[in-house]
């Protein structure tokens, strides 16, 4: 019986995953640069480079260390430039090839400290008003280029973008409509500067688009798992989602409509969704509908150790004390983050991580 | 300069918080068992240790064993009996007095294949609808009190109960009231079962009430670090918030109104509050305001690894790429649990965790 949550990794569903968003990639001729923040595992990483990819994209220096440890040569850290690291960036760019973000004009003096060559790329915001130059201010953007150009030892590498509003877009045309405005400045961005590589990053529009003209590179993380809210999206179905956090029932009440798991916000973080009659939810109890993967029930609420599970009566589905659920989460690369390691879903085998 | 983001605990806060707490218990004569998830370190166990307390209570076996091996000799794991771990319940009952709770009254046959002698506490739900016997139950309750004592080789020890309603209280008034709600039925509890520790605990009513009769053991954890949400509760003031989450600006907008630090969601979960603006936040940047320790900005918004973080240009306040910024949590709980150790505030020396 389970002592604890554990994180359960699908790897046949990976697989197929990475395959599918490979041979999208390969067939409109973009280079993918998956995002393993979501996985943060060299032996997941491994079986994208049996689908022959090489380049990844991960969110801290930490993670381009432990993946250039594992093999990896071609690195970008999709993050603001840290000036506390310039240091170890300066060792890593003598390994690998590291992509550094120019996120802030002011921090073009940074990479002055940065004493070995690392590929440069702009940071643009387009509108996720998270962080990057603003796609407006053309005249900063070029004074940057010809910085990076001209005053420094660094390589202008291109502009990288990421669309995070396509993840509170509220329908499928949504998205595309987002990744149609952003496509549109890749084309000009691209007449202006045509030696720059254009990144471009979020799962919900590499998943949902189908023309890549303007765009060089994509970054998508999330969709080596999926999860719920990428469901919610339309990014994915039911079957695609590959990670579940596996929690015993440790209490039943209200003949068995509210279930009391192991599995808390320190298991799930407390990202949540609103389902579809106007609720948050912290993650789905799956099953099986009539041949089809659907939700038997949704966590209501999370406290730090406490997942409170709903099942509806008229799904007929009785769990007892030890029981394991199987839960998907809300958001899988903030699950995978707090894992320790997973366990994989079918052989029971642990798939390390950093 | 900070290389990435850092948890610090101001020791001198954090022991007059313990000291304000457990004079409270004495003068009202109550047991403090203090909830150790909240910090998680043998060493601030220890500074509560030297106020003469020996009593904890855990969210976890894991932190328990932790405790244990730390010499806490009476450990209470505030969370459902798991069945998948009756034989580590067995076995740290040899060595410490340990009270676990039957929430569930499916679990009592459980408690049979634990092979060792352990203190039951039956938890009762008198309105948070998390984990725990409806209190309405009274038949149940007392055949459960029965059956420990005569079908089973443990301690009927006490009834316990957790009071989340506070934490989603809107007044100070409103957390009296569902506390003096719950000390009614506790009045009424004693009078049927005398010989029963009736055990009681959250930091908002520990903090807010001052008339303890009928309760003999508060478990409030939060309060040796507090946070904002327990600030916006009322159940703190600014200057005894121990804890911050340090971290690194790495890219200014908008003239230094909308700042990026190096701060997200793995650092500070995604547990949020709303603003008197009516917005959620989800940490907030501390300063002083006319020798009062008050808000000088709200982290808007987290992804995996950045912060968004609004400074209002009212506050004067300019930080660069490069500065550190102290950044209050919503919930210090869920950050402790992240966190692999603290840094003392003052000392900058560092405080090993679990």
């Amino acid at each position: 019986m389970l002592k604890e949550p554990i994180v359960t990794v699908d790897e046949t569903i990976v697989r197929k995953n990475i395959r599918k968003m490979s041979a999208k990639a390969k067939k409109h001729d973009v280079l993918l640069r998956p995002h393993f923040k979501t996985h943060q595992s060299a032996e997941i990483g491994a079986w994208f480079r049996q689908e022959n990819i090489s380049t990844c994209a991960v969110s801290s220096y930490k993670m381009a260390q432990y993946f250039a440890d594992n093999g990896w040569q071609d690195i970008m850290i999709a993050f603001p430039v840290i000036p506390g690291l310039v240091n170890e960036y300066s060792d890593l760019a003598r390994n690998v090839t590291l992509h550094l973000f120019l996120s802030d004009p002011e921090a073009f003096d940074m990479f002055k400290n940065i004493s070995h060559p690392v590929q440069i790329m702009i940071e643009l915001d387009t509108g996720n008003k998270r962080s990057g130059i603003n796609i407006q201010d053309a005249n900063l953007i070029a004074s940057l280029v010809q910085k990076i150009q001209h005053e420094s030892i660094h390589h202008f590498a291109g502009f990288a973008v990421h669309a995070g509003e396509t993840y509170h877009a509220e329908s499928i045309e949504q998205i595309k409509s987002i990744y149609t405005y952003n496509q549109k400045i890749f084309q000009q961005l691209k007449m202006q500067y045509p030696e720059a590589i254009i990144s471009f990053g979020d799962t919900p529009s590499a998943t949902n688009a189908n023309d890549f003209d303007g765009i060089d590179e994509l970054r998508p993380g999330n969709f080596v798992f999926f999860d719920w809210m990428q469901r919610q999206l339309g990014s994915c179905c039911a079957d695609e989602i590959a990670m579940a956090v596996e929690c015993p029932v440790v209490a039943s009440y209200e003949q068995g409509e509210r279930l009391v798991v192991h599995g808390g916000a320190v298991h799930f973080s407390k990202e949540s969704v609103q389902n579809e009659d106007g609720k948050n939810i912290f993650g789905v109890v799956a099953g099986t509908e009539a041949g089809q993967i659907e939700p038997v029930g949704f966590v209501e609420s999370l406290s730090q150790e406490h997942g409170i599970v709903k099942i509806p009566k008229e799904k007929h589905r009785t769990f007892s004390i030890g029981d394991t659920i199987p839960i998907w989460p809300v958001h899988s690369c903030l699950v995978a983050d707090i894992a320790g390691f997973y366990k994989e879903t079918n052989s029971g085998r642990i798939i390390d991580k950093m």
